[in-house]
């Protein structure tokens, strides 16, 4: 607790003894504020308590701009905006100019260069990404270490069943998040886990554990250096990866150790990632899947080295190289130019054109989509 | 990722083809901002970009009161503070009076009312909750089912060893967060997994699993309706934590399910859920500990009924009742008057007076303390 919630604190003690009193100085307690708020008719509104901002606005991906909030006589903003098409939105309040969280919301975006909230509009029917009363995986946050890195952060998702079925061995998919996220971001704005228990509970996907490391080589690459798949960042990654991650994980966990058992996938700079280690190691990932890869047209050689010396026997060797980007994507138009490389050199691969743009609502559809193809 | 970062995203695709040039619109890329930066003499610099704003002050918890920041020509405000006692401490920027927390860290405090960040001061010497190479257990993100409640979250520790000596039990200590944290409080604020690593690690404490469970009722009693320790509030959450958290755990866990190998520990909020649930129930739990434990005077008796009416009987039951609060901290009186009544009833306590507040700092060192008397 710190001192705001002590003054919340002292709130709660004064008004528990005498209701209605007045706060402190002659002061009135501050007014409940309750943000966001999803209503029956997907409409939702968000409120943000700032007497003295002069311009409050909210920001989220479901909306092309940002739309003024309006400032009632308790000094709370607020906003009520849509229906809105359900799903799980980022969005951030700017103040003044200043973008900021929702601070009564508890889902924050896990990001190193932002802070962003979640808004989730599930709607009348749950959506693949929403939690239900269904047999649920485990979530398991472990540290492994690297002489050169130190002590390393990984989620794991194990699938329902993992522990009580101790002989069983299962498939490992490798994800990987975007440029400036953290190992929580796929679960935490990804909804990785819930999206899996969803297709397990359905028989859509294979059970399966997910392993979600953290992308970047902290310390020796600062996390103010740039995208992930920097090719300084790139080898030291590498390194940490087949070195100690793997390893680690086939010590720890009951995970098939057969590259048709192994997939890797990844977002943006994970994607870039991804590409980078998974083609260009066949003997190891029987299953690429790049989301929106982050890539300039001078990495194309370096992804695909081993894909382009020998384009049939890469063919043979992958059971499943998937790529997918969202028609307005600032990534498209590199994407199509690699395609065409791809194409032109007879290398297989299967391709979803989405709605939408880089964002992660088009991560979990990516991740849906791929979770029901894999190890099948 | 969200328009924030597809904006660095164009600066990093821009950048990496062209350094140097401009951005855009012929606006320069935003400058690099490193917030915070612990330097080796304990000192630390912290930093906001806020090219627009009037004032920027660091509110942190090693501070009596908010410091002033200086705006640098590319409006990054930032200030060098301490030395700082090493420990962690949540602080946020007040922007133009709007308190915002720090979006260059990934550090940040779960809690309902208000978003904080986190920095750690190590020191040169690791402190009990640093992070280092030691054997580290498994901290689990679950959920289980409630029929009242539908699906909620809980955060569970096994220690180092658990998954592989299959056959071992453990003790288990239920951890209880403060009015408006979450089950992730514990261990983003509290640290309460690296501590028991650490103290496992010098065989200070016994290898315990640690159950932390989300201490609000919602949705049947809201996120605003004030403390976890309202009477609804504790009639909810006690049914929901005999009812249906206390067999998953016992279901899903290899937890000892004797009194004596069952504590329960908690702060604030969850320290007055800590007292009614743990002292009125000797028969489930033989250890109980309150952090600054929040109570009205009128709720001594509710909080007591067993205790009270056959305090001799509550002294042989109990293995340990401890109590911890700061000298500053605004519960303080309270617990003396309470203590004053436990002498006359003569019933038995440990006490611990700390320096400082009501404060996730004295939290960590409640849960060392404790930690290394349990199970003993």
């Amino acid at each position: 607790m710190n001192k705001k919630i002590l003054f919340s604190l002292l709130c709660w003690v004064t008004l528990s003894c005498l209701p209605g009193l007045v706060f402190g100085q002659g002061r009135p307690a501050p007014p409940v504020v309750v943000s966001p708020e999803v209503h029956a008719d997907n409409k939702v509104t968000f409120r943000f308590l700032a007497p003295s901002a002069k311009e409050v606005k909210l920001s989220a991906q479901f909306d092309k701009a940002p739309v003024p909030m309006t400032k009632e006589a308790n000094g709370i903003w607020s906003v009520t905006v849509g229906p809105v098409k359900p799903d799980m939105y980022p969005y951030s309040f700017v103040v003044d100019g200043i973008s900021v969280a929702d601070p009564k919301n508890t889902a924050i975006f896990p990001n190193e260069g932002f802070q962003n909230s979640m808004v989730e509009i599930t709607g009348s029917t749950p959506l693949i990404h929403t939690v239900q009363n269904v047999p649920h995986g485990t979530l398991s946050y472990r540290y492994y270490h690297s002489k050169e890195l130190g002590t390393r952060p990984v989620v794991v998702y194990t699938p329902p069943g993992y522990e009580k079925e101790t002989t069983k061995q299962y498939p490992v998919l490798y994800l990987l998040h975007g440029s400036s996220d953290t190992e929580e971001t796929w679960t935490k704005v990804g909804r990785a886990n819930i999206i899996l228990d969803n297709l397990i509970a359905q028989d859509k996907a294979k059970p399966m554990v997910i392993v979600m490391p953290y992308g970047r080589a902290y310390p020796k690459i600062s996390k103010d250096a740039g995208s992930l798949r920097n090719w300084d960042n790139l080898q030291e990654f590498k390194k940490d990866f087949l070195t100690y991650l793997m390893p680690f994980v086939e010590q720890n966990y009951r995970v098939k150790k057969d590259k048709d058992s192994r997939a890797i996938a990844g977002f943006s700079g994970g994607g870039g990632e991804t590409l980078y280690l998974g083609l260009n190691n066949p003997e190891l990932f029987s299953w690429v899947c790049g989301f929106a890869p982050g890539m300039l047209k001078e990495e194309f050689d370096r992804n695909n080295a081993v894909a382009f010396a020998n384009p049939a026997k890469m063919n043979q060797q992958l059971k499943l190289f998937w790529i997918g980007v969202g028609k307005e994507d600032f990534l498209h138009p590199v994407i199509m130019d690699y395609r065409k490389i791809l194409d032109e050199k007879k290398i297989k691969h299967e391709f979803l054109l989405s709605e939408g743009g880089h964002t992660w609502m088009n991560c979990k559809l990516y991740l849906t989509t791929i979770a029901q193809k894999l190890f099948k």
